[in-house]
Order: structure tokens, then C-alpha cells, then sequence
């Protein structure tokens, strides 16, 4: 099978926005692109089949740290990987657990080598490394891996985002090297995508962003952004990795974001986008919409019986009331959870398939200038 | 719109079991069917695409006393009634809430008036009289709305249970002159059934089956069993009631119960049941199968990549494996519940179905002894 291809179809007159076609060996995602985020293996409160057909998710996520520990790699290649395990056929890009064992983990330990950690579910003691994280993820078996990387926290001081960066970067290399000794185990193509740190120092995310264009590899992506900077702040830095990664290769930002978030990424030369917002801000009532933002539990949806969106075709988002949803969520039903994070997807997924539309009709921008207030509405 | 009808089909030759179509104004059940129960408005952990389209549930049920409670009354009026606000477009039965006070609320007081109790969620005091409870059923608009009655508990003495059961055929009679005094609010017509009593004494379930059946119902409903009681003696009184009651209409043995009650149950006359069985216990992490029964926490099952029914032809219980739906409940994914909540009702109304081809098949008793200890077995 063939490695993951990237071809640019069009790029925005008025921004750096693009839209291209993103070949795996489970199928093509058009970009940009949402990814919703499964962390152990199913997308919180959606089945397969919604996913598929009502979301129409073109890729979704794994974490390298929760499947490592649940269901562990023995039983998913028991099953043949992670596709076969749940039963997701499209494309899947796992990330490289660097991220949840310095937010997760209890007690944590950096060296040269890796990280050591205790889960954060029964305290047992693991290192991950570059290499183990590649032979976990080749167990896993996602068309997409991610590098090994460690992600400062914001702010950090300077001395320390550039020994970060540099541990990053040798980390990246033994990945590399890892992956070319290892082959892949249920025959089709794994693509590892090298992950940008630097903080928030200019010529550190400049240096970071050419080392990591240097390696040559099927895409790029953007971390250590979102973690608490202001959001000016996290656009100065996103666009400034974009000048600096190659144009014929996706870019994903990692862990991103808001709607609007979404809409400035795109407008800055991002492809791919990732985040837990959609589903986790979901189960606590908070709807994004295409008129604004909505707290469900609010006692003015009460008795209002529109639709949750008509804005969308996606049948959730039209059968069901926002007066039923409210209720739901009131009465702590189940039914609520999977009713607010399949209408958040859907959502999600129409924002990215509008923004291609528009970068594809050549108005991107002045729609993004327009959506991004609007979207930002609470209702 | 027209009064609910039965016409019974095929009654077969050596059990009591029938097979039989009910119509309502919200369209037809065939029988004998399992009613999946929504108590708040919604079957737990199921989407009412799921339970119309892969369930194919006919009926569903709501609880008068949750309804009541939450959203209330007034929300439901200004939606049409349940149907236009939960968006469920076939049959719905209600409950008199009867149950409910005696089993979940705080504190109540049973007077000949009614019962007075106190909220289980906010304390708060609150009258259910056979009056009110009508009104409160007219307001849902459930197609099938049942009487308010008194459940005594197992065991009870015979002076309790005969004043009991004489308490509950006055307000019954209540109920009747309730109705018949108020209109329906939706333009379809609500069905009254009563339900018969008695504990676990023949004389007075005797007693309370011909009241029942002199009221002339268009369904009549057998209350105050599985509830505590040795199984052959639900069998027995449930024989008893089936007996008494008039075979040109359908018969309701309330919340029975496990796949093996149902079909003795079907076998003695029964037409319709109720139980949160398959939803609770799935949520619990025990599916019912065409195999037998299974505990999917059981590690036995972590790398099992069956389907969790193959005799199944549904789409959960197929596209689904024991082993990712065992990592599932491990991982304390909301997920766990959705698929174990469907693969359940998929389940009951595989049965249902099947019994009743076996009953229009002529060789229902047959089949029914070869499933009832098949069915049982733990695997």
C-alpha cells in the first residue's frame, strides 16, 4: 500500500487558507479538516454509525496513553489493530501520548531517555520513549502517528522552551530511525507526522518549524499551542509555524479549538484540526450552533420547541427540540450526552465542509470575518 | 379518531399463547410485543432514530410520576403532548404512577382521597389522586393510559391486600368517571386500562379479574407481580388473572421481566409486557442473548472478537465485539451503555417477534421449552 499523499487544490486569494485531498490507505479526507477525538478507542457518547453517516467524520483520533493502558496493545493486535477493534474503517491518527502523560500521569519523570510515569488509573509504573511509543502505535496501527514530543507548558521560560525544543527534535530522530527498523504490522501504510514545539519564542517555533520541515515527512504539526497563551497569541504563532512548514505537505494544529479558533486557523494555512471541545463541552450542555452559542440548561429553552439548529440537514440537530434537550440534561439522562456531542460534530464537521466551499468559491475570507462574530454569539 | 382495537389472530393449540394485532391512533402493535420503558421521555441511552429504526420497538413507555415531576405538565401541553415533545411518533403507554409513589418517593400518605408524598428529587409535597392522575395522563397523551391503583407489597397479609384491592377498584371507578367527564386534548383518542390486584391470594385475584373485566376496558393489565415473589407463583396468579380476564382483549402483565418470564408469560395468555430490564442490566454490563446470558465486564471476554449476537440480525449486536464492548465498561466509556442498552432491546424484541411466528407456526409451547433453559444459561 502507499504512503499518505497531499495534493493542494486551491489556496485562498485574501488569506493563506487552502483546500486539498489528504490520501490514506483507508480513504481520502478533504481538507481543512475536523478530527473528532476517540480517546480510548470510541468517540465519547457516538456510536460507529453516526459518526459515519450522520457526522460524516472523515478521520477520527486514538491516544497512544489511554489505549497503551486500556484495552493495551496485546489485545488490539489480537484484533488487528485499532480499525478492526472498533470497527472504524476510515482513516485514524493516533497521537504519541506525550501530551496526556504530562497532564494525566500521576508523578512524572523526564530524562533523556523518555518519561517515566504512573497511570493515572491504578498508579502502575511505564516509560514511554521514542522508540517503545512507535512500536505502541504500530500495535495501535493508525494511517497517522505522531512523533514523541514533550509540550511545555505556558508560560515557560526561555532557557527551558529551548531545551524542550532541542529534546523534541533528538526525540524526533530516534522515531525516524525507529520506524524505518520496524515495519508495518497489518499492511497497509503508518505516516508519522513531526510535531513544532518551541513555545512562545519567535526564533525557537522558527528553528523548530524548519528542523522539523527538514525531516521530510508526510505532514506536519503544530503543538505546545493552546495551552493557556491568549488566543492573539496563539494565532502570532500558528502562522508563523505555517510560513515555516512546506506548502505541499498538511499541516495539522494540535488540540484546536473553537469554532472561530477553527476559522483563523484555516484563514493562517491549517489543514487539520483536533479537539475534545465539541464532545466534552457537549456533556456539560454547551452547544455550538450556526447561530451562536448555547447553554442547554438554561431555564429560557424550557419551552422552546425549535430545532436544536436548523441550520444543519444532520437529523439530530433537527429532530430533536431544544425544549426536549434542556429536559434531558435536567433529568440527567443519557440520551442528552449523545444528543449534545452529535449535534457539537455535526456541527464541527459543517463548519470545516463550509470553509472548504468557500476557499474552493474564492470568499473565504470575508465569510470567515463575517462567521467568526457571529459564531461567537451567546444566545 | 377511534377507541384502541384487538383482533386476535391465532391462539395456539397447547399453551394459552395468542398472537394478535392491537390498533391505535398512533398505529398498530403486534402481539404479543415487549414495550421498551422511557421513563422520563426517553429509553435510556437510546436515540429515538435507534429504537424506531434498528430496535423497531412499537411501543414505548413514560412514567406519569417522572413526567409529572419533570419537565411537568405545563411544558408538556405547550409541546402537544409527549409524542410531539420527545418526537416518538408511534404508540406510548403511561403509567399511573401508582408504583412510583410507593417505590421512589420520600415519605407518602395513602388515604382513600389518593396518595401524598414528597418528591424524590427536591422534597417537595405533591397529591396524586385518581382524578389528577387522569388529568396528568390526558396532558401526556399517551395512547394507552393506565388506572391509578395501590401495589402492596410481597408478601402481604390477606386483610391488607383484599382492602388494597378494594381501594384500587373504587378509584378505578374514579378514573372511568374522570375520563369520561374530560375530553382528549390531542385529537387521538387515550386508552384506559385497569389493572387487577389481589397479592398473592386466588379468591381476591379472582375477585379483582372480574371487576376488571366487568369495567369493559379495551385492555386490562395484571399489577402487583415480580415483586419479591418465588417465579411459580408469578406464574400462577399470572395464570389465574389471564384466566379471568376476556380473551377478545389484550392483556398487560406489568413489568415482567427477565426473556424467560416473558415467554411463560406469553405462554399464559399474556400480550404485552414492560420491564427496565434490558436497559438497566445492560447498563450493569448484562446482555441478554440467543445464547444464552452474559457478564461482558468478565475478562474472559477481553479478547472474544465475536459478535456480541451472531443470532442476532441487528445492526449493534453485529457490528459490535464482545471484546471492544468488554473494553468499553472497563474504560468506563458512555459508549458501553448505548451499545449494551441496544444490543438488549434488540434483543427483547427479537423474542417477541419470534414467539409470535412460533405461535402464527403453530409449535410456540414446543419452542418455548427448548428456549426457556437455552435462553437461561450463563456463558
Amino acid at each position: 500500500m502507499a504512503a499518505l499523499s497531499f495534493r493542494l487544490e486551491t489556496t485562498d486569494p485574501h488569506s493563506a487558507a487552502r483546500a486539498g485531498t489528504i490520501t490514506t490507505d483507508h480513504g481520502v479526507i478533504q481538507t481543512p479538516i475536523f478530527m473528532p477525538v476517540g480517546t480510548v478507542g470510541s468517540v465519547k457518547a457516538v456510536t460507529q454509525q453516526q459518526l459515519k453517516h450522520e457526522v460524516q467524520a472523515q478521520i477520527i483520533l486514538g491516544n497512544t496513553y489511554h489505549l497503551y493502558l486500556r484495552p493495551g496493545t496485546e489485545v488490539l493486535e489480537a484484533a488487528g489493530g485499532l480499525h478492526r477493534f472498533n470497527g472504524w474503517d476510515r482513516p485514524i491518527l493516533t497521537d504519541s501520548g506525550g501530551y496526556q502523560v504530562f497532564s494525566l500521569a500521576e508523578k512524572r519523570k523526564l530524562t533523556e531517555e523518555g518519561a517515566l510515569f504512573q497511570s493515572h488509573i491504578d498508579g502502575s509504573r511505564h516509560m514511554f520513549t521514542p522508540e517503545n511509543v512507535m512500536d505502541i502505535q504500530r500495535s495501535i496501527g493508525a494511517d497517522i502517528i505522531m512523533a514523541f514530543d514533550e509540550c511545555p507548558p505556558y508560560p515557560s521560560e526561555y532557557a527551558y522552551a529551548r531545551k524542550s525544543m532541542e529534546l523534541t527534535h533528538r526525540w524526533l530522530d530516534r522515531c525516524i530511525k525507529r520506524l524505518s527498523e520496524t515495519p508495518d504490522k497489518y499492511g497497509y501504510t503508518q505516516n508519522l507526522f513531526p510535531i513544532v514545539q518551541g513555545s512562545t519564542y519567535k526564533d525557537l517555533r522558527k528553528a523548530s518549524s524548519e528542523y522539523i520541515a527538514s525531516r521530510n515527512a508526510a505532514g506536519n504539526a503544530i503543538g505546545g499551542l493552546s495551552v493557556g497563551e491568549p488566543e492573539e497569541m496563539m494565532y502570532e504563532f500558528t502562522a508563523l509555524c505555517c510560513e515555516n512548514l512546506p506548502a505541499d505537505k498538511p499541516r495539522y494544529l494540535m488540540g484546536v479549538g473553537t469554532p472561530w479558533n477553527i476559522l483563523e486557523g484555516i484563514a493562517l494555512g491549517v489543514d487539520m484540526f483536533d479537539c475534545v471541545m465539541p464532545t466534552r463541552n457537549g456533556r456539560n450542555g454547551m452547544l455550538f450552533t450556526t447561530q451562536g452559542v448555547i447553554n442547554i440548561r438554561n431555564k429560557k429553552w424550557a419551552s422552546d420547541f425549535s430545532a436544536i439548529d436548523e441550520g444543519l440537514s444532520n437529523e439530530t440537530s433537527r429532530f430533536y427540540t431544544k425544549a426536549y434537550l434542556r429536559h434531558l440534561f435536567v433529568a440527567n439522562e443519557i440520551l442528552a450526552l449523545q444528543i449534545a456531542s452529535m449535534h457539537n460534530l455535526n456541527f464541527y464537521l459543517w463548519l470545516v465542509t463550509e470553509a472548504r466551499k468557500h476557499i474552493m468559491a474564492g470568499d473565504f475570507n470575508s465569510w470567515k470575518n463575517e462567521m467568526v462574530p457571529h459564531l461567537k454569539q451567546r444566545l
